[in-house]
């Protein structure tokens, strides 16, 4: 047997992440053909690859084993027969029980006295090539697939995710989901801090040293989801779940809101080589079934709700992309104006200052010819701004690039300047905007990409420019995994690196060897983003299944403390027990029907929404209550203190 | 115009519930045949019902008035001719704008010039009759269907139910709807005392005297989701909902559950006579439509999960007779062993006793012939039961009523002795279960209630008896509308009258004028419980859509003071602004897919329950949080009281 390995995973990646020193495979893997409970009588001879959990092995002889491999619909016997030769190569009798693994093999039928009743009973998969795509601890609390010796209660609660692989429950959440269509994840959860301020619950229980002990209400089901998913119970998780943020009042964000909310087992890999052009469908990460599952949702949705017809795949650009030409991480590509980036057409001294610096020079131009729509609404001044407005007359066509403070001021002869002139296709009445950028796009949004967004505005309004109808959706992947960039982290980061979206989301593969050197900054993740018209209404990722990786990213990367690592200590636990690769997405609901619905206020979405800031007009909430609840509470209302933000 | 009145209404109520004193229709009325939307040039000529809310009038001359009636669905336009003579006869001109009302008339065909684009642009019709369901406040806050002149967003929010019936807002929740197949109710709602403690979200704001203030998270969506009807603005809403119960442990009882929770507007009426037998298909409330969607659901999951046809009705039994036969108010009808009342059969000086304490005598007889799978296990002692047990053998069976203490001791002859014991079909060797009960029914069981279940179990356990696999649904109805019997809600009643489920179900229109003349105790509600093999799966009833009789049960009959009415008023005023007749039901999804998965605990039907005590030992929640958090949120952990229950 021959341990699988993507072909197009480069060698040295193959000898990091291979499956002889029990580390979880963390690069590309084939997609899987059939679930575990799918082959019949009928695919005997065909070739498959199956993803599931491997249980306890059956030796058939000295050279023969099987075992079962498990998945939440079914389980399908694996035949291995082990070489005579070379007996010490990496062999699934080698892999833990409960551990997530990856097999390619051909159906076999059984002899007529080798067959059992039920699905899968009428074929064994002879094994040729697996990927242990997570090892299970070899010390697990219980062994789920153990129907004979189930464990007590409370340790079953403790490790739900665990309990949730049982085939027992997974059925019940099967059955649960085919009535309400739904996995549901719980609303009163534990406080864990990461981003935006929560909710919490207080209850009426204290703790042996009298601190009072409290729920929160999620943020998003964010672990839950992944916990679900990491148990095996469930394949896919659905979910239209309301989180809760206690935000002090911004425009058209409600305390709580709805998401559509999904998370997938096994997902698996898109195109490995980069695209050629910015806007393509080339996706070079993994979870390709989320992306599909979602834009078939918004399809059938647009096609329901709005008559029209998406095109079948929607477009892909990478967040370095969407910086570079539109100074946006959601840029609205529904008419053009892009940036253009004139470092490499500056002279070599001013090239070299700029490289030095780490920044580049960019220009937004607006061309009287091409640009008309834009043109008669782009003379503004704005002396804070650290944009620079040249409008090219016969005077200054050939020196302003001498001129312009952005580039620096020095001297360009005339030739040059006609060059890069003719480059950048500038006449006499066009005006340009110049502006100094870091090399390494960084945050969402760069000056001149706002100043696109105002003056696409600006022409909206005064009736130059009308948007095209059809909706223009627009994936944009490859974020920087890390970032320093984000105001709203700072409360909690305080110096330290943050996570771009969150720290569950996988590094590229191709990045796993700079994340171990330390090489942070330069790190992309496996995130992608769901834009429609310049709007954010989604986003996921692939998230990390490899708890030494996810640990090493608490720990080294975010620099957490113990007590801050703790709220994930079930996740990093639930990892190690033979989780699988699994990505997932949420859709901001209320942001997506207000594009639907044509409206430009959350609240005409919501049958009962809160005011900006935050307030239940109609039922007067939040209210005050008794103080004979206050004090089972714990609350001391005459010590408050005045509202602090 | 005549005004329409039921046939079925008695003389007398029809003149206490007509419309011309502007007073709201409680009693029976007809049922809708199409939504304000519906009508083409195909239904010209049919006679219709429509209802929905009146818009302000257009006359056309001096006898001729068009109306726009309105629902959430669309418009049509109602042509009235006013009578030449007795002008003074209650006319649709009368009616303010925005009540709720029905009317019978004729479709007719617009001529050519009169037609308009869209639905029932071609169509009027013309009123014969019509019925003020729900008269709307002279003085609303703001007229929704005026959409020239929109009120400002503040005003709008404090009167969402008003602002929801704007044609905008319920187009928008009507996509949403198609989207997700759902209606949400806010999860950040106002505490509001009703049965159980709620949990409370306290929020970083105070009062202007420094009071903290809180969100509450709701028992039930009931009042948001009556709001949404009353609103207009939907027409049936339907929800997985979460709902939370801050309850002391109880065994299979969850902090957080989910229910499928429904309301519908202008429910209509059942059978208007009594049935002649115990278990019938007879509904003679309202609310038939809410009977007719839960069928259908529950018919399709059965069929779809379990690959069970159901009967296309199920049973119906009213609360009288489900006590008086099973001692219970969710009886299990897989077995029989019914209760008799054997009052009747006394003599005339002991059965007088029995009358003059309000009591009768009811015996639970295990026939050794008919009831042999219960004979075996039916001999139990137990010294502190109300219960006397009597076997009968040749040397009692002629004297065991003079012997019976239950029965209270007095002599009866042998012959009444015999005629008795024909009665029962009572021989030797019968085991025979005595009890005093109330002559009227009052709680969820009775001693004998309970004793012929444990005598089913111990049936069930030892194999003597086995239940048929088919399940046995079962409709409850006419439960007493008030009750002093609950404990759990004497906490919040203090010795006042309760509503038997809750203060905004609608009392039988029969027992209307009982009601107001204060015969309390005998008042039935219009109050359904759906009975799954002696499990209640859920309930729900016709709401009242009468203001002054809202308040006249919150202020009269419960006697709430201001402060505890206050979390109703924005109900009582939306029932002000033309509410239509509604109702709705909740079933508990944990509780069905328990008995769908064919478990005992509500535990292994949720991805991720709380234990038995409310905790969560996966997240370790509740957990105590910072004190830098906690001093934002106003408590004082040092100063914190012990665990109070």
């Amino acid at each position: 047997m021959r341990v699988l390995a993507s072909p197009r995973v480069p060698g040295s990646l193959r000898r990091a992440y291979n499956t002889s020193s029990l580390r979880p495979h963390c690069a590309p893997f084939p997609k899987r053909t059939h679930s575990c409970g799918a082959l019949t009588a009928a695919d005997v001879g065909s070739r498959v690859v199956l993803t599931g959990w491997l249980l306890p092995e059956r030796k058939g002889g000295k050279l023969l084993s099987f075992f079962p491999l498990k998945d939440s619909l079914g389980t399908t016997q694996l035949v291995v027969h082990h070489p005579e030769v070379a007996p010490n190569q990496p062999s699934l009798s080698d892999v833990p029980v409960e551990s997530a693994v990856l097999i390619e093999g051909t159906v076999l039928g059984r002899p007529p006295a080798a067959k059992r009743p039920g699905p899968t009973g009428d074929i064994d998969v002879q094994v040729d090539n697996f990927i242990l795509l997570n090892p299970a601890d070899a010390n697990l609390p219980f062994f789920p697939s153990n129907s004979r010796n189930v464990a007590n209660e409370d340790l079953r609660a403790r490790f739900r995710y665990l309990d949730l692989r049982r085939t027992a429950l997974s059925a019940n959440l099967r059955q649960r989901s085919r009535v309400a269509q739904i996995v549901e994840t719980p609303v009163l959860l534990r406080s864990s801090p990461e981003g935006a301020r929560e909710f919490l619950v207080p209850t009426r229980t204290v703790t042996e040293d009298n601190q009072p002990r409290f729920f929160a209400l999620p943020q998003s089901p964010q672990q839950p989801k992944q916990l679900l998913i990491c148990s095996g119970g469930v394949d896919k998780y659905f979910q239209i779940a309301k989180c809760f943020r206690d935000e002090d009042g911004r425009k058209d964000r409600q305390p709580e809101f709805t998401q559509i909310d999904l998370e997938m087992a096994f997902v698996s890999w898109g195109e490995q080589q980069a695209s050629t052009s910015a806007i393509s469908n080339v996706w070079r990460i993994g979870g390709t079934e989320v992306r599909d599952v979602i834009e078939t949702l918004i399809r059938k949705i647009w096609q329901d709700v709005e008559g029209i017809e998406l095109p079948s795949n929607f477009k892909v650009m990478t967040y370095y992309e969407a910086m570079k030409l539109y100074g946006s991480d959601k840029p609205d590509t529904r008419f053009g104006l892009k940036i253009v980036d004139v470092t490499e057409f500056l002279p070599g001294e001013q090239r070299l200052a700029f490289e030095n610096r780490g920044e580049v020079l960019e220009c937004l131009p607006i061309r009287q010819s091409n640009e008309s729509n834009f043109y008669q609404t782009s003379r503004r001044s704005d002396v804070n701004s650290p944009i620079e407005c040249i409008v090219l007359t016969d005077k200054n066509l050939s020196i302003w690039l001498t001129q312009s403070s952005a580039a620096g001021g020095t001297a360009v002869s005339e030739t040059q300047a006609d060059c890069i002139n003719k480059n950048l296709q500038l006449k006499v009445g066009d005006v340009i905007w110049l502006c100094r950028s870091p090399k390494v796009p960084r945050g969402g949004s760069s000056p001149l990409g706002q100043l696109r967004l105002e003056l696409s505005e600006l022409a909206q309004s005064s009736g130059k420019l009308s948007l095209p109808t059809e909706p223009h959706f627009l994936w944009i992947t490859e974020f920087p995994l890390f970032t320093r960039s984000d105001a709203d982290k700072e409360f909690l980061a305080q110096g330290r690196w943050s996570s771009t979206h969150h720290p569950f989301t996988a590094p590229m593969w191709q990045d796993i060897e700079a994340l171990y050197d330390g090489n942070v900054e330069g790190v992309r993740g496996q995130h992608y983003d769901l834009v429609l018209n310049g709007v954010e209404i989604g986003g996921g990722s692939v998230r990390v299944h490899d708890a030494a990786m996810q640990d090493y990213i608490f720990t080294d990367v975010l620099q957490l403390s113990e007590q801050e690592k703790s709220p994930f200590s079930q996740l990093l636990h639930a990892l190690q027990c033979g989780a699988p690769p699994h990505g997932g997405i949420a859709l901001g609901f209320d942001r997506l029907m207000t594009i639907l619905c044509n409206t430009n206020s959350i609240r005409d979405v919501i049958a009962f929404p809160k005011t900006s800031v935050g307030t239940d007009l109609l039922f007067k909430s939040p209210a005050t209550v008794s103080e004979r609840v206050l004090v089972q509470y714990g609350f001391r209302p005459q010590h408050r203190p005045v509202h602090s933000t």
